[in-house]
């Protein structure tokens, strides 16, 4: 096996990037490697060639469909190597395969598996591990990326158009349970009924969705359960991958069947007058923190109190929105911890909520790029909520 | 914060374990934890106890859902200690927690983020990375996991039907290309059908799914794409996760439209047989190699040539199965690098298959739990594969 003259080693800090991740489960790696893989891969960079090291049973499919500038078969390479080191694998590939390209050193994401930085060292690689994102400018997106998201986002209006109707045709029993299609009609229900519009539509809700009714939407990531009844307020959180650009969508709309409260009433016309006065403010150049304190300033205006009571957290307790693209959290954060101005082309989320207990939930979310002069929505769907 | 005392370190291995994963990104943590959630969390053991750190909007949801013995409130801590240190994070509230209940060395996953691993290393905590499985006791399912691995498998099934009624009820032109309702019967058009079955019987299909039409199915990890001809072998493989349980179940069935030729017909029936010889052979103490022997050289005695022509592999070039359960893709993998005895309780996939450009491919795969004597099917599905 090739092995380093650390007299060679240059001082100035590596800009080559080594990942070692799968794809379906990293954003870094599909980003990079624009290829979709259930199973781990080696990749790095060469200035601005891109290299992977893909198993056998993948070379074909990466060849054709990656956008790596270099596809090297890493079983035969680790099947070389084993004629003269019976115990080489995957670090002794990834070893070879940059040294033989005269690189020894690379920035890995901060999430690179430990085991394997251990070992590449102990092999002679210098790795430096970076503390925020590998690639800040995945952030900044491309329109390929913003259509995606878009498509994520029709996908999860399917969604909404499903609950739509299925909250339409449902009716109350005498104590205001709803029957759908002659059974009960339970969160479980509608979010089959979602994923399964979500699907018809090209998306997929891979990590899951929120159908949350009542006072369970006050824990604002419980996906909800149960029967659900007239006169509550039901949170529905959908968030699909668009399956051809793997890119997510993220929306949510709050219902009720039959008729509201005055309370209830007065807080979701606050969460939208917020997500009105979110969407005027959006513009490059805002730092996410300015934001942020616009919805939290407004809740505040009106009396709605944010904080812990009884041990559970009620107003609006969350950040204002999130980056989002092929992950489905991603910076740029709207929330006060972000002091970074936002940039064209950031693509996030706009999600104001007031939760109560005894009134309920409600989050109004849609998803904007953000332009020199303000922002253009991703998404697009009614705000109707009361459902006769 | 806490310093620690070097004088206090042992030096006997560390037993107790830090993880810091995406639950739904990262099995280890999901069976650790007992927890489902779409952010990274930290978590440890102590002895036999469990603790997380949960960031606040996960507490509540946490101390009622995990099998965590200790939930702590990340952003608390990380609140706290930045009374004292304004520059506190996750690291500093992992080392606080660790420290506090007398612990500074810890085992980690191979897969540990590297960022962190660094970051604690400075902090003084004594971080070890495993080589190999962090649990390995993970490969012996229990009877909640097998039920899981079941219904997963019985989503799979609900595809299946979606796709033999959909090819039963197609018809080819002259050029035998297949319409189906007015269009023509794609893959793409299948995948959606499943996906929607799927979704009903309580799956996911969320890491994919194949229907390759064709020679498209010799590249055994593509999805398959285009108009489906009468004639062609149609190689379907479904691998979706149970909602409910988080484990996947994972099915292949292979089809024709029409009647096949003598080739392909052989070809069929000598994957069938290699799968029921491997299924006989299964039980506790073989090794994985041991059983991979067996349709390799099954299939060598009918004189299937398994190599590289014309830089397209052939024949049998997989591995004849993989454990399964919280991934897709776990130990013990049957294959001739694999030199471990099976145990009883592992769960894996038996999915031999044949690939010949002009043929086409053919693969049948099943799930079963490893017992002393022999296995149980965790699948069950006919293999009725022409189709009229």
């Amino acid at each position: 096996m090739a092995r380093l003259k650390t007299s060679a080693r240059k001082t100035s800090p590596a800009t080559d990037v080594l990942l070692m991740a799968t794809p379906t489960k990293n954003a870094d790696l599909r980003w990079f490697s624009g290829f979709h893989a259930s199973d781990p891969f080696p990749a790095f960079s060469i200035g601005g060639r891109k290299v992977g090291l893909l198993p056998l049973l993948e070379v074909g499919r990466a060849k054709q469909e990656s956008a790596l500038d270099e596809v090297l078969n890493l079983t035969e390479i680790i099947n070389d190597l084993r004629q003269t080191n019976p115990t080489a694998g995957v670090p002794d590939a990834i070893v070879f395969a940059a040294v033989q390209r005269g690189v020894h050193r690379f920035r890995v994401p901060a999430d690179f598996p430990a085991g394997l930085f251990v070992r590449l060292g102990e092999l002679g690689l210098e790795l430096t591990p970076v503390t925020g994102a590998l690639f800040p400018h995945r952030w900044v997106k491309s329109k390929a990326e913003l259509a995606g998201i878009r498509a994520g986002n029709r996908a999860a209006c399917a969604g909404f158009k499903a609950v739509e109707k299925a909250l339409a045709e449902s009716k109350p029993d005498k104590k205001g349970k709803l029957f759908w299609k002659g059974a009960v009609l339970t969160a479980e229900v509608l979010q089959d009924e979602v994923q399964a519009a979500v699907i018809r539509a090209g998306g997929l809700c891979d990590t899951g969705l929120i159908c949350a009714p009542g006072d369970q939407a006050v824990d604002c990531h419980c996906q909800g359960s149960g029967p659900l009844y007239a006169g509550q307020l039901l949170v529905l959180d959908i968030f699909p991958r668009d399956r051809a650009s793997w890119n997510y969508g993220d929306m949510t709309r709050t219902y009720l069947k039959g008729k509201a409260t005055p309370e209830q009433r007065r807080m979701v016309t606050a969460v939208k007058e917020a997500h009105g006065r979110i969407l005027k403010a959006l513009r490059a150049g805002k730092t996410g923190a300015e934001i942020h304190r616009i919805p939290v300033d407004y809740f505040q205006s009106l009396g709605y109190h944010t904080g812990a009571v009884k041990g559970t957290y009620v107003g609006f307790f969350h950040g204002s929105g999130h980056g989002l693209g092929y992950d489905i959290h991603e910076e740029p954060y709207l929330s006060l911890r972000n002091p970074a101005p936002l940039q064209a082309g950031n693509a996030i989320t706009v999600e104001p909520g007031l939760y109560y207990p005894g009134i309920g939930g409600c989050r109004f979310e849609d998803c904007v790029v953000i332009t020199a002069k303000g922002c253009e929505l991703l998404s697009k769907h009614p705000y109707r909520w009361e459902i006769a």
